[in-house]
């Protein structure tokens, strides 16, 4: 799929979008924090360990959930107006490889852009001495609540 | 769908999911419990609180994934033999309302076991003040790892 | 998950549903027909023949998916008023068994009438000489467009 | 997601795959025909005519369904060894725009070939006079049944 070119109708979404984030406190308890943010685009990032861990030392399969929709949701909010809020819909994720190493990095991308609805698809790769596997791909879908701003 | 009526291959399954469980750092990090097992089911549950929370304050649909994937993957880890291992394949999660209230509770049933293969379905209900409103809806793939015991 | 008990506003729904139905070249492409309706739920029927199989002579996946996506899609119809109509936003289907058989027998169920999103679950049982086996299990996201009657 | 280069473990896979689509009575049923074929790759494209219809006169959401699972499918397909069969195991289709037009092709790409699951991502575009327009967009499990020859 060639990325689509997209414009953000609110020309301050990157600072609305850190503040939602900030709000946030599943984000804050696993560590995540946004590593990159465009019309259209987002992605997010966490250190495993631990507390993140599922029974094999991997991280959870619901925490690399937490993460892609995360970003499968900003990267929808990037294009929408200001006086609004995103929810998600459903999304369907399917684990490929254990997520573990140094970095962990979800990235949402915008699909198709509705007015009401907007589907998005996401990836999540691991990062080890320098080495990135895949191991999540996401399909989502978005449903933007015009006229309720996040805040 | 009948509740189908499953035999558990292994009758110390339960302390084996409990071991599990108690493995699992990212429970512990949300503050997770089982509050339920039988063959072919499980039941988890933890309490809303501002560190689950996503932007307007309701549990993070990553966290009410983390729940029901859990609930999922031990509910069919109750019928796999003593020697081997579950890992999520992939799910797929709809939400229906917001997630917050006393009590959030994730079911998860199995409805194929497979060899290989085992599909469940998961709920997720908040409850109220007594009242209990169904908030998530999931369909689940697991893989059963023979000959590799979980711990 | 109890069967809940719905309402259709539209008194009409039957008639309604049949002959929207009845436009669809699909449903007659592959010879199917309704064999239940109630409010929140459509039953719709198909026999095997190797016109709808795959390389293995089972009923065709995509085949199965036509079948429980019209189900489900009716099932959501059952609730809508008068002047609306149905769209599928995205679904999710397990195959659980090879689909063939005496006839093959979708079920689409209402979960959470809302009023722009509509999701539903499906099952598809094949039959054989008496025998039901459980084929497949959807999860489904419906979309009502008001003010635009299906006709 | 950048496009890996697979090798075909089997020099005939195009062969192959060729008969074993033509033994697909869904396929001649609909009218399908594989336009294109690589190493992870498959694209199949049908003509839109009354008897694929919905309600609405657009292709149905469960032809546009086993267009892309067959695509999926047959991308997967292209790299397995000659004596296996493919079956799906789930896939999860989310409909962005109306399906019609003069064609509709399904693409079917590998995300990753693991030895007993692979999974697939699928797109499908309407042309109309020279337009082409995402209708849907697919994530696909599925499983290689080694040692059982497709025909």
């Amino acid at each position: 799929m060639t990325a689509a070119a997209f414009v953000a109708r609110d020309p301050a979404y990157a600072s609305r979008i850190r503040a939602s984030f900030a709000r946030q406190g599943a984000m804050a308890l696993i560590g995540a924090e946004i590593v990159d943010l465009a019309p259209g685009y987002c992605a997010i990032a966490v250190q495993p360990r631990p507390e993140l861990a599922q029974q094999h030392g991997y991280v959870h399969a619901g925490i690399v959930a937490t993460l892609v929709d995360s970003a499968g949701g900003y990267a929808g909010f990037t294009l929408f107006p200001a006086d609004s809020s995103v929810l998600t819909v459903e999304f369907k994720l399917n684990l490929l490889a254990p997520a573990d190493g140094d970095r962990l990095v979800a990235e949402g991308f915008v699909v198709k852009p509705g007015r009401t609805l907007v589907i998005t698809r996401g990836e999540v790769r691991a990062e080890k001495v320098g080495k990135r596997t895949l191991v999540a791909l996401m399909q989502q879908t978005l449903i933007v609540l015009h006229g309720k701003a996040d805040a």
